[in-house]
């Protein structure tokens, strides 16, 4: 089939899916303009394959394929994929896309399942390669009480689980959440949220359906919705993730759709391996956004006219070293990787999780300073409406001129507080703290992908004592 | 008169005042839905003096007067004073609500004018009090180029300045921007914004004057401006301030109400005297924003069921840390003032400004707490329009249980987000950088205000040299 | 009998205690040089009654009386309590001196104990009031595995329990670290370390005994030992704290002077009220040393001709902040205490913890600081014996010279280092982690010390949800 | 003549040099106890050669060479010079030998001098190559008010200048400060320290000259001087440092050895083409130190039976985080390096500032860790002649032990209290901030590493302006 266009794309996403949002059902996805926004969003790692063939598009056994799906082999592979992340998340002003997701947990499915699940995912994995797919991940279920395993839970679909099994299928009954680009993809990959004992059997379960799958009802979240001005929103009037509270209301998965089907002993496994590619591609999407905090913060600084200031200096030097420590660590993960099973490249854990920690627990900080170099009238300042109005305009340009233009200055105010200030700058912070794992995971991730061995050795040579 | 009640207040906005808002002019900032949730939200400070006169009504001379405008004399007075401001904050959602400011002003213009200029504050003063009136403060200016000083400036305007004067009145022209109150206001005080010396003093100019004064401009902003339900937006659906871009074309002052003509000697002791009231207030009316994190925190980490965590406890005994420093810093400021200039209590101003600068330094990191236990909902959470539908409702309320029933933790969520990750809470975290003075601004005054002479010569003792 | 002076203290030492000391036993603490250094550092509290009697005398019923053992009744009292503290210990170089803590164990024995305990514990404090006794404080046990309680322990003398008893006396085994002043006081008061549960009775002990009483041995820690010179050593040449290792060998204890006898029940209250008044002393002995530090950075910063830079400028700030956030909290902890058992007041244990957990999380920043402000001759630098070379001694005058003469920026750096960065300065940087209770302590009682009922019930309303 | 052995080195170091330590001079630094240990802790660099020829031996045209003196030419050259150089530092329990520093010398002279300077210095290298010559570095000048150029300095000697020129050679005066290894080098390389203008061009001069020639004189630090038993300082009785006040006292120096006279514009140049080298050898050499930090914490909170305890894992993570971060950046920046002048390999100067600043910056931190997971014994533990005496061993064997044998917990306490709480801890500690570059000279060369270019148009582009 080859590759689709974005135009292909958005035509495939017209079926009998049921998408909820604002409180009422959406009949067509494309066609609801807060929806589309996000759809046109999504496209841009469909056009960038006409764009920059170089970077989009690779050739498997003569086939045009998404260079997204090409499951890498090697650190340069790993590397390639780290550049086609950055540059579609450049496109898409600084966050994740989407076919980046659905290959990550493709490769997590190659790397992490067996027997006939390695099959069937194998068998999954060419045809969305050949028939270039938008896939959404639901991984996190809603989870009740947290101090409970899954069957423990007052409400057993609390997790999602199998309650019903014959010769040809399973049938599913639960609920995932912070699922994005359900309500603007083609397919949904199901993955287990964490390690599971055998009393979880029922919940150890993976597979992949289309989205207008009878019984999987998709509730998108509101978040950021409502018409927005380009004066006042240069980001968020561009660009929109979608996330669905995932409803699975008893959905029939057929058994060669299933990559995981009561083996708990692998629900651990696989989950650890979508984070291992997920959280690499979290820290290369992030870059663009990085860069923004970094340029923002240095021309705000310019227009406000205090660069020369030592304090102001400092805070941005602040600023740049956080933003290039992730970037280096985003690159030593590639470096580092190694062989994973079944031969699909693993990115450096410990690498990668550090990467993510600096940019989670760096980012209110350096919201912080940008906040402070802005200044008060990120918060005071004007709006389209005003600036739409000559009248009204003329004074604001009299005002609010400073080191540059009031036009610059004011465009750069509003750039910032949309990033930082009102609800996508809310959305981005949420995410930073918890999208592809809380902060408490990625140190959990950095102590387990850490071997002491070799510091506690050197240490009990030099203080003279055996090992502990 | 006697002190009027929030109806009285809202009637005596019914005039010629020109306010702007969303690209056109207002009528009647009580008529218009967004403005009027501001005027009720500062209706607050008159309606309390029924609910409780203990705290609101002070007795002067036989005569009733709002307790927000009795000059402090004494310790006890700012305790009591931090008390009023802290209960009418709570009322408030946290946020400072009107008669604080203008009473701030009240009080530097009686501590550091002179001369005429003081004879004039004084009879305002006496007729603010009679009057019960409501009083926004103009001081920032919008300064334009940081570097230069105010005569320096492109566009000499750009600090408000005194273009002309006669017998009986000066004529000013110029902007102040972050004006908060100032649509909903009877009076405005201009106070100046800086030290200046005498090739400045046409910028150095104090005075008051109608709202409604010709050739006053208010440009609100639109911030956090639209429709908002209760159910995603319980804070911000309630309260607002209004800030304006106001600009002085051309306003004719008479000399009765002019506090501060030109003598530039008294602009900076004039502009922190100010300061010193108003970063009082400020810890104070933030008492209950600070009470609300804490609280938010502790009530999620419970609806989630994660409170005995390790990680959990640490993060809220760091939270607590903090609000609690502010609140102590804040106390002291009050038990440890001193008389100032012609018998107005001043604020111990290096408690004050370490008060400020705990709660500026530590509220990004008290929002990325908040965030941290809160989980990614904040983001990905339902709507209003969601609950409202009965049949999502039914799911929502299924799959949104935790440790408390949904309803209970999505209110909550949404709480947060509000506070957090939404326009609101944009506002507070820029209010939390630049209101009442910024992160700099604290530094320099903490600095001016300690006394090293204890601590160097204690050294010098010890480390056996003589001074340096 | 009156108050002594240092003098009659001194004389007071010589009895047959078993100290032990880098290896050996010493017979007289007095005549060891190394010990009396300690000694004389210690007599800095007796020697202060005939120099400041204002505030280190008291008048008890017609009695003069050391002011330090005045038991507190007011916040005033504890105001008088917090200048005497500082007082001795800026005396003392910006440590503890001797009294501190023995009236601390008092005032903790006057509170929590009760019945026979509380009679023997008031007839010992009348006992040591009348002859003016130096006491030391044993609480901290030697614990071994400290996930274990007590009776757990492989050896069950890790936490000193009782072994005996009979009609007139307990025999007590076990062993206490930390343990300061032990070696020059005349009495050592034991004090249970924790709370205990009934199994762990035998644990729950309390008593005070002369230092030679039968089978007590303390075996002193050589830190810091060594001859020092005052020029590289400014401080620490002359000022120093014993700390033993006290060893109970089968110790006999007259019921007499037993406070606590196996009722456990008792054991963590009297631990905690110890706890009250110990990290009261604390924030009020470290005021000196946190003048100290900001001194120093004040004056070194001049001398090596930095002042004006802007991040000098900021670091001293930060420290300012640092030193007087806890000075802050520490005034307000006695101007916020209340009543305790019997009368005894209580410092505000939030406010005492906070000023702790401020002091003890913000030292090592503080030496990083100065290290930083001091420069590389902080451990590159010459001593004294170079400095008294008249030949050596001249091309340092002639190369170390800066923004002052070379004998004064030399002078500060020793002094620096002696306090950041030598073996001093190690000293203080674990005291200031562990001493008077851990960082971990210290948090654990701020969380138990704030009532979050305000808090959460004023979140409660505005989210518009019941209480969870 | 081959590589020498440590014992050829020790004997070489026998000649007419002017060493000054603790008041005297000094006749033979093998023969003195204390600097004989800098001097077997120098020799490692040279028994490496036998012991591990494949790191430490390079072939350079047929001879053998030491590979540090290699002068890189490609990314796996400065990865070959990373693990060299952080394997002579493990053997040196942390910290820099020798060999690392001259090389750096030797690489800036190679890429940033020019013409005859520039023939001179490959001629020097070529015999530093062939005599396997110890060298050590003096660039640091004493400086004096720093707010002020070389030339305007009250004493002209303040920064190292030329003071007479004939034919063959120059004459210098003047003094250097924090000079390494310079009493038991070979030769000493004399590098300016800063950029100057042509009005300095006295004070931009290099060379190299051996130690023992006329008029330069070397006043060594005794920091950390004195006998020291392995019990109670197991790093610190083992290896040790010389740092010198190097004093120029008119040295004369011939032409050919002279590789910048005066030429000022080279200046800055030079001195940051160190730099590069230097920070590239400090953050090797620094990995060691992060091994021993990590693994002590580790093994301590063991030994401590703490090691589950949830804060204890969070500050252990805490530990590898910037440990791993500092190791990552290090690697990635021999991975990012690049061909500086004449084919001389760069290290990506970003990452080097930037792991220096994560080592730096985290430093004072790591050691607050450290102390907090070892407990207060780290200053009231025992001394080396407590163990040695039977007796008192028995005692501290019974009440020592913890979840390990007391020896194995007092020999970690001792190693940590050696790191971290006495003075060579101290040493680290300022060596940590101040060597190879204070913390705002890495924030200065990570701003300048930076191009913004990329961040900037980025951010234009969305926010719909020009450029600035």
């Amino acid at each position: 089939m080859g590759l689709r266009t974005g135009d292909e794309y958005r035509k495939g996403l017209n079926d009998d899916r049921r998408v909820f949002y604002r409180g009422r059902q959406v009949d067509d996805v494309v066609g609801e303009p807060e929806l589309a926004m996000a759809v046109d969003h999504s496209a841009i790692c469909f056009d960038i394959a006409a764009d920059r063939p170089d970077l989009a598009v690779a050739d498997v056994d003569g086939e045009e394929v998404s260079a997204f799906y090409v499951a890498p082999k090697s650190a340069d592979d790993l590397v390639r994929r780290g550049a086609l992340i950055e540059e579609v998340s450049r496109r898409g002003g600084g966050t994740i896309v989407l076919k980046e997701v659905g290959s990550d947990a493709m490769f997590a499915l190659l790397r992490a399942t067996e027997g006939e699940g390695l099959e069937n995912a194998r068998e999954f994995y060419r045809r969305v390669c050949r028939d270039d797919l938008a896939l959404a991940v639901a991984q996190t279920d809603v989870k009740g009480d947290r101090s409970l395993a899954p069957r423990q839970q007052a409400d057993p679909d609390l997790y999602l689980h199998i309650v019903d099994e014959d010769t040809d299928s399973i049938t599913v009954r639960g609920a995932k959440c912070h699922t994005s680009f359900s309500a603007n993809a083609d397919e949904l990959i199901v993955l287990p949220t964490r390690a599971m004992g055998p009393d979880d059997a029922d919940y150890a379960v993976s597979f992949a359906i289309p989205i207008d799958t009878p019984g999987l009802n998709l509730y998108v979240s509101p978040y950021a919705a409502g018409d927005r001005n380009s004066f006042e929103f240069p980001i968020s009037s561009k660009h929109k993730l979608l996330e669905s509270l995932t409803v699975f209301d008893d959905v029939r998965v057929p058994k060669d759709r299933v990559f995981l089907n009561r083996r708990s002993e692998l629900a651990g496994p696989l989950a650890l391996a979508f984070v291992d590619y997920h959280r690499f591609t979290a820290i290369n999407y992030k870059l663009p956004l990085l860069d923004i905090m970094v340029g923002a913060a240095s021309l705000i600084a310019d227009a406000n006219g205090i660069s020369k200031a030592g304090h102001v200096k400092g805070k941005l030097t602040e600023l740049i070293t956080w933003s290039e420590t992730v970037r280096g660590l985003a690159q030593l993960s590639a470096v580092r990787s190694r062989p994973g099973e079944h031969g699909v490249q693993q990115p450096d854990p410990l690498a990668v999780n550090m990467a993510k920690y600096h940019f989670a627990h760096g980012f209110h900080n350096a919201v912080a300073i940008l906040t402070d170099l802005s200044g008060g009238l990120l918060a005071t300042g004007p709006g389209g409406e005003d600036w739409d109005n000559p009248e009204i305009r003329a004074v604001l340009e009299k005002y609010y001129a400073a080191a540059v233009p009031a036009e610059k200055r004011l465009k750069l105010l509003n750039f910032i507080a949309d990033l930082t200030a009102r609800d996508y700058g809310g959305y981005q912070s949420v995410l930073a703290t918890h999208a592809e794992g809380s902060l408490e995971a990625e140190k959990l991730q950095i102590s387990r992908s850490f071997d002491p061995t070799r510091a506690r050795s050197y240490v009990s040579g030099l203080a003279a004592i055996d090992a502990l």
